[in-house]
């Protein structure tokens, strides 16, 4: 069956109806946070197998008086299909591909928060997850807008680009595109909060283990790895193969990312700058914070915003990227909802345009 | 010369102009964040003195891309009162009432977030501020909507509810209404995030100092006692002297007020239960979480709710009642909107409803 | 069997064989910190049962170079007693009686850092801890040393203090004991640090949800409630009942505890200080700060030291005491070996003297 | 005037006589903590010009009962000297060079832990530090002792290692000495708690803007990258230039450096393990956790530990080693003592093996 968009595209002042599949996780409350205040949007069905048919506000009492769905289970996934234009999904790898598959008669357009959509190449999903790719014949478009945007207004699937992923490439997609760095002199050396790991407890999350502490982890394995690599080949026409390395920060939310390159011969400081007004001078969710700049996580904190700071060091000629996203947002459900408003015809920011929670 | 508020005010859908002066501070900063996304709010002018002729997202780059007003000196006083339908005041103690002295001949109407317009009888502000008022003869309205609601629709000048006032009134004010509790018995033991102690650096706030711990301070004198009392006292008609002691919790936002009374004779856990849903039960920013519930600083964080839950020891006869806000919305700028929302005829939630960010 | 301490009682210079049953909680784990520099002391055994035949640095990595143990099971129980003049004892209420009744007949002396010996009156744990009480007719000492210091020397088993219980006794002791206030009028409002909680991973304690968040929990239900009315009321010889509260302050460790109480007619400030200064002036682990003092978590941070500052409030006639401790130093594994060097005849801060940590 | 050592120098049991120039900041205060509970020193003289004449535990009142000498003025400068074995400087660049000078007469031993001593060459730090050297004949030697600890033991300056360079060079020096990588390659991405920088309360520090935020500083140009490079350029025999990027963490204490370089074609894991084990295996302060593991800041904190792990990539040929120190005892203060120890004859661990503190 061909997929046609056009059924379950309203026109611009429709309201769409979406639905969360997995909306206990850290990032399916965002999604709730967001959407509940969206314009546009009823939410018709929220999903979670841990807490069938309690209320959301139960689980997640910041949403009193804001959200007071009863979450259902999977079960009725085709009704729950039937419903709904647009189904997010919020749940650990593998599990989105089997929803995917199983909708993919219906005409409701999924975006997936998680993995399993991500990769063009099934077998670099199956080398990294280390499980078989079971909708590997989805047409599906990697859900960065930024550099995707006119492939995510008519996709039907949607693999919303990981939160690390997204630090990443939006801070080297300039320089890779215009040639002016050495892709396989990149080392990227991210640092997120917490909230990233996601909701179940365990030891390494256990409050006073990570308190007033900080330690890297998954150094050379973060399956984020090749989602970059993928996307800054893609982009650049190159083969990239790079090093990430993530660290844990002691607070919850935000990623800072620092990136370092190697320049290429004969490439300015002007030539930089240039690279990042060109490709970003017209994004509303990018803030060119310019050269010598510092972005911090918390000047970001709640928002879909991605701050960008980039040094030059001419001791080493590297140029040095700093960028700054809420992982929870720009990095997870805030860029789903982009992807969405995107999808929906909608104004690209609609919703998700409020100001950082700062201090 | 009468004041008459209906020169300023608009029809439902007109856009109200509004000035702040001392716009960068921590309350000024987050009236800021919220009055930029207002939908019937245009603003006219912005104040420091410290940072005159600086563009806001310089001094809070959180706001860059959303707000970039360029900082005016107060030197033109009158001329920002004559641009502007209201006038939010975010200076420290002293200085408000300055201003409204000179602003009293013109229509302009004004919400002050300090403490110079919040006590009827002035020689208590002087007392506890050891300063003298130097516009006592001011009309004005104690700015707590929940409690006040029909006199701030008129009011002319505004003082704005404190943060820990605001906390520890609404936790007692339905069992001071229904003389359920002995108003001499009352200890409130509150703990604050660090932005309520101000923007401005020193050795008690410098972050290695804090970080990692925790401690009272001004035990038996801080200045929100009066003003707790004040109101208390108003609305259980009993003269009420009480205990309030701070805290500093090592976080930047919320507080958490726990609040103790002794139950008069017979009080039984229903009535109690009845007397906050009858004050409460049709508040918008008031979120009853019930006898037995926990609220928490992070389910209130960056939104306008108050969170009450409320305990009964039968052992003691006491009643606790922990309350929740943040410091700067709901205990400074949130509640500043939502007495200006009142003020201006507008929907009382408008531009204020967002829900909080969690976790 | 009449038990005689003097068989395991050896010369001052003499070294102690100490092991520690539930060595890897975090009680456990302080113990080991402080135990593995203490002069006099050898480690012979320590035991888990999550972790049996693992070395204590594989599971705490601190301690990697300081103390390689292996951990032992429970099952070899005898042999640990007969090879130890000491047993600490570091598991969930419940489990000390029963190995205390086992080893009751060998000449082993045991320090219970839990609440199964705590309770002169079993039928007040039974009720508390909703457990029935295996080993009543056993001989055991409270182990706060500033209060029970004589009879800690001699006991055969020491129910070590509670962590919060520690805080709030010795806040209140002088003025109990010099009968300064109303027992009835005691409100103790306090807040730890959430190493307290323990190191069983949930999602209460999962990082992202205490983080940058403060709360109440078992309000009017804490079990150190009848702990603390137990050991005021020995030292007033009145019926103590009183109002306990807890806490979770975001940091990982410390207990800050504000006690209120209405001063008894006629009692001046200076009676209140000499109150203080008659019962702790020549104790090492109590440092008098003084009326009007704020003691601070950081200021005895990894420390066996207790702070306390007391305020009076002329207003309400009523006295705050603050008091400061590292709920697992003075609140736990410090007070243990604090008791261990009395009841060793030890000088009594022997390995336990180091400075706090600061900042 | 030839300076002789053993002037100074003491039998191994008798006591050292040492000062503190510049005892109220945090390195100071550290030297205190641990020069307290040091067994074979005597602290003579404390000095602060800010604090002249208080006692320091009214600015550090954890030292309450632990410390409480008087501050003095630095204008008996020669008295000081004349009075102590060692003196101990904790203050801003520029000002040890000044002291150095004056007291080049006395026989007394001058352990700086600033950077006016650090660097063989002059110019570079002219270069860096933007200040002429006034002590530029100094005889000095880096203060590092796992690699020029030799040289410490008769040395009559020393100039402390940097915290930053502490745990860049221990990190590195293992693989620059072998010639196992790129010298040309290596990246240092390091992450700080907010203690690195110092006491003076200013904006950037102020707990509100810190506090749940992440953020890089000084791209490009953080003065202890020239440090860095001097002491690896002198192990390896290489000219080394690199990139260092220092980031702060939200928290009070604790380094974990991050570095990055390309493997020598031909390099082995294995050989990487050897060299690590070569320099290394008899050190008691570096813990060698090994190939594969993660160091975490709270697994050091308190203590005199360097804990290191590394990870190769064979993607990318590259090795990844992470190092953890708390930065004011192996980065200052304790590293100060450890050199100290050395010169005094004493055991090299003497009064600064304590456990780290956990949680």
């Amino acid at each position: 069956m061909l997929y046609n968009y056009k059924h379950v595209h309203r026109e611009g002042d429709m309201v769409m109806r979406v639905s969360i599949i997995g909306a206990t996780g850290y990032a399916g409350a965002e999604l709730l946070r967001l959407l509940s205040g969206h314009p546009k949007t009823e939410i018709v069905h929220i999903t979670s197998e841990s807490y069938t048919d309690r209320r959301i506000s139960e689980v997640y009492p910041h949403l009193t008086g804001l959200c007071d769905h009863t979450l259902e289970s999977l079960e009725n996934l085709a009704g729950i299909g039937a419903d709904s234009d647009f189904i997010f999904i919020g749940l650990p790898a593998g599990y989105a591909m089997e929803i995917g598959r199983k909708l993919s008669h219906q005409p409701v357009r999924i975006i997936d928060l998680g993995a399993d959509y991500r990769f063009r190449n099934s077998a670099i999903y199956e080398k990294w997850y280390k499980v078989k790719h079971t909708h590997p014949e989805a047409q599906r478009v990697y859900g960065l807008a930024e550099i995707y945007r006119e492939k995510i207004r008519e996709a039907r699937i949607i693999g919303n680009a990981g939160c690390y992923t997204t630090a990443g490439i939006l801070a080297l997609a300039p320089l890779v595109k215009h040639q002016l760095i050495d892709v396989q002199s990149i080392v990227i050396d991210a640092k997120s909060g917490v909230s990233g790991a996601g909701r179940t407890a365990n030891l390494s999350n256990h409050f006073p283990e990570l308190y007033d502490n900080f330690k890297a982890y998954s150094v050379t394995s973060h399956r984020h790895t090749p989602e970059i690599e993928q996307t800054l080949t893609d982009i650049g026409g190159q083969e990239v193969t790079l090093n990430f390395t993530p660290h844990l920060v002691p607070m919850a939310r935000g990623i800072l990312s620092t990136a370092y390159a190697s320049l290429q011969e004969g490439v300015t400081a002007a030539m930089v700058d240039e690279a990042f007004h060109a490709l970003y001078g017209d994004e509303f969710f990018i803030r060119l914070r310019g050269r010598g700049a510092y972005p911090e996580t918390k000047f970001v904190r709640g928002s879909n915003f991605c701050d960008l700071g980039w040094h030059i060091d001419p001791r080493t000629h590297r140029v040095i990227v700093l960028s700054a996203i809420d992982n929870l947002v720009k990095g997870a459900a805030g860029q789903a909802v982009q992807n969405f408003n995107i999808a929906a015809g909608f104004s690209e920011h609609l919703g998700i345009d409020a100001a950082p929670l700062y201090p």
